[in-house]
């Protein structure tokens, strides 16, 4: 009776209240669908502990979720700073739910499937923060057709050309950040070049054309090492913006401004509360990268891939388990004592190596004692970086403590 | 009149014959659909030129695939080889077919997800070649029990005893393959130790277990460079493999071997002409580290990441392309001169860096001559490990010549 309430409730969680109920008044019924949940879904139950998952899966703590997320908003509300959360993490409805506290406004993506996904699921004011790209200049004009308020971003005067080449209907404005390199060294007019306020200019010229604000990035902190490098950085990339703001006053040009990474919003400096917005992302899962840098604590960290010991290696000194870099990236190559991740409570663990579907994993220093990892054992592996192990699934398990309690389905693609 | 047919050819291969023939009675619905279809779809045209497509994508030369997965059929069928192609690269159905010569029999998956996927879509006698984990057993008991032919492997007694908990119902058997180590150092149990023997003993004798076959990958020819060292490798496996077959045999034991990666299979030695089975799988895509192993020529690889330049940065002598880790892996890290990947045509590029939907690219040596990249311009990226590249992907974009010609989505998860 207890087997058959679990699968109902997992019948319920995939099929809705009615299937439910439909098997409560039919047996047959029950047993063929009871079939269909064994092959479609096999180990994969709602509801049930989370060692009852099949591996490798991707596992999130939704209150570390919620209290992550409150944190960075709150931080920002008293600092009066519109936060602006970046989606590229996680990609899903549930996580971005969370992040705009229930709002569906005002989000950051870095793909038009995502603004896309985002658009199609109810939010609004959404940033596609990302240099417009001229084969999306199309689908772009169509969302912001579409969309009470949708933005783009550019970094050099052809993009400009692209945007004003393609009017937007019913009197409607392109609403353009202009992306200003403050030492990050990736996309963005660089801050020092006169190119840097004429194209600011441009923008704010141009007909059919707003220049919304200006956006930088400080990925910079991510080579940083604890809270004062943070900082430093943080306050380097505030004072360049600040400073770019006050040259646009001086040519009668107001804007917003942004600024964004998640080490410097998790470390803000008190210059960043003159700025219009920030805009991290990946805080909502952090990561062993973020606490190596010092955006926050290992504990923190609201995500695990959760694997089994599917081999043992006594003449290498090895164990087998069934995550390879197809369930957690090859990001972190070389980064940590520990390998490719942190294997959770097993600190002289080391997750040596990878293939698609294995992972080499060795004691880093002493014997392996294979009595305590017999085949089956579950270990939870703390991704180096959650953005690029999230990518790496369809479907994020996510639980309450020890109990399943849902799933969510992030967007893919571009 | 030929945009619109353009837009039918599309739609009927997004939604079949019926819906096209709809439209073609129903303007109201043909400008609905079209709007859908540029709202949900954007530039990935079907049809079209492949410098249509919004990139990242990845793009697959059918012509090349055909042409790859022949010279295989065709060199295993001389030998007289059963060759059993591994989907793990590519994970559809429609290269399956092609790699079966549309049998839809005989192949190898690397996880329960591909097995699921391909029975689903009528593929039988599906070896699921991985050692088999426990919290998959009763899945794959049920594919066993619905499948004419469904197949395990195994390396260890603890999981023989998994599959001897739980029987097969109708007098059904367990195909049971052993792994076997041969110097690869990843799963299987080791050749030289007696416990290996043993182990096949134990199948063997096991109620209810059939010992099918003893199956060995030479993963261990990634670390040659030219024929003649896959070709000792490929020798050393096959004669470790056919000694144990003497060995069982001497204990009155008969089944099937099987050896496989694809520079062995690629470049086989005598000897494989013995085997019963090979089970290669990257060579219907093959990729740059198969060129430098030896396994193939550049010309060979029939899929590309097709990206744009979207940034300038003469500062630093450096293109940004749209494409980052999200679209291409960081499989590769360090190996080549060219970086990242090989960007195809242009000798004198390389992708330096990535970050997930940025890549920073840079001449190998000299100036960058940005007149010859204007933002928008199309590069073509061949992949290091065309398995982690495809990984990336939720649809492959299938083109002969420059025309597209359809769209491949693969399963993923576990």
């Amino acid at each position: 009776m207890l087997l058959m309430t679990n699968w109902l409730r997992f019948a319920e969680c995939l099929c809705g209240h009615f299937l439910s109920q439909l098997m409560h008044d039919n047996l047959i019924t029950y047993i063929v669908f009871l079939w269909v949940c064994v092959c479609a879904e096999c180990c994969h139950h709602g509801g049930g502990p989370i060692s009852s998952l099949c591996t490798p899966a991707l596992v999130v703590d939704i209150n570390k979720v919620k209290s992550n997320a409150k944190k960075m908003t709150e931080r920002y509300k008293e600092l009066g700073v519109q936060l602006r959360p970046h989606m590229k993490t996680h990609k899903t409805i549930e996580c971005a739910d969370i992040m705009t506290t229930g709002s569906r406004r005002c989000i950051v993506v870095s793909t038009l499937a995502e603004a896309l996904f985002y658009a199609d699921n109810g939010f609004e004011d959404i940033l596609y923060a990302y240099s417009v790209p001229f084969d999306k200049v199309e689908c772009c004009a169509a969302l912001s057709e579409r969309l009470d308020l949708f933005q783009v971003l550019l970094d050099h005067p052809d993009a400009l050309e692209q945007l004003k080449k393609r009017p937007l209907r019913d009197g409607r404005l392109w609403h353009v950040w202009m992306k200003l390199d403050c030492g990050n060294g990736r996309a963005g007019v660089l801050h020092s070049q006169p190119e840097s306020l004429k194209l600011a200019q441009a923008i704010d010229e141009a007909e059919g054309v707003e220049l919304t604000g200006i956006y930088a990035h400080c990925g910079n902190t991510y080579n940083c090492r604890g809270v004062e490098q943070i900082q430093a950085v943080a306050q380097e990339t505030t004072t360049l913006t600040l400073e770019f703001m006050e040259k646009l006053k001086a040519e009668g040009i107001t804007c917003k401004s942004s600024i964004g990474s998640t080490p410097s919003c998790s470390h803000p400096v008190k210059d960043m509360a003159r700025l219009s917005e920030v805009h991290p992302g990946n805080y909502v899962f952090y990561d062993v990268q973020q606490s190596v840098i010092g955006s926050c604590s290992l504990e923190d960290v609201a995500v695990r891939v959760l694997t089994r010991v599917i081999g043992h290696c006594p003449h290498r000194n090895q164990l087998l388990i069934d995550c390879g870099w197809a369930g957690l990236s090859l990001d972190g190559a070389g980064k940590l004592p520990t390998g490719y991740a942190v294997v959770d409570g097993h600190p002289n663990l080391k997750l040596l190596s990878m293939t698609q579907e294995h992972g080499r994993v060795e004691p880093i220093s002493g014997k392996l004692d294979y009595s305590k990892y017999p085949l089956g054992t579950m270990l939870k592996l703390i991704p180096y970086h959650s953005c690029a192990t999230a990518a790496m699934h369809p479907t994020y398990y996510v639980h309450s403590e020890d109990r399943l309690v849902g799933k969510w389905t992030p967007t893919r693609g571009w």
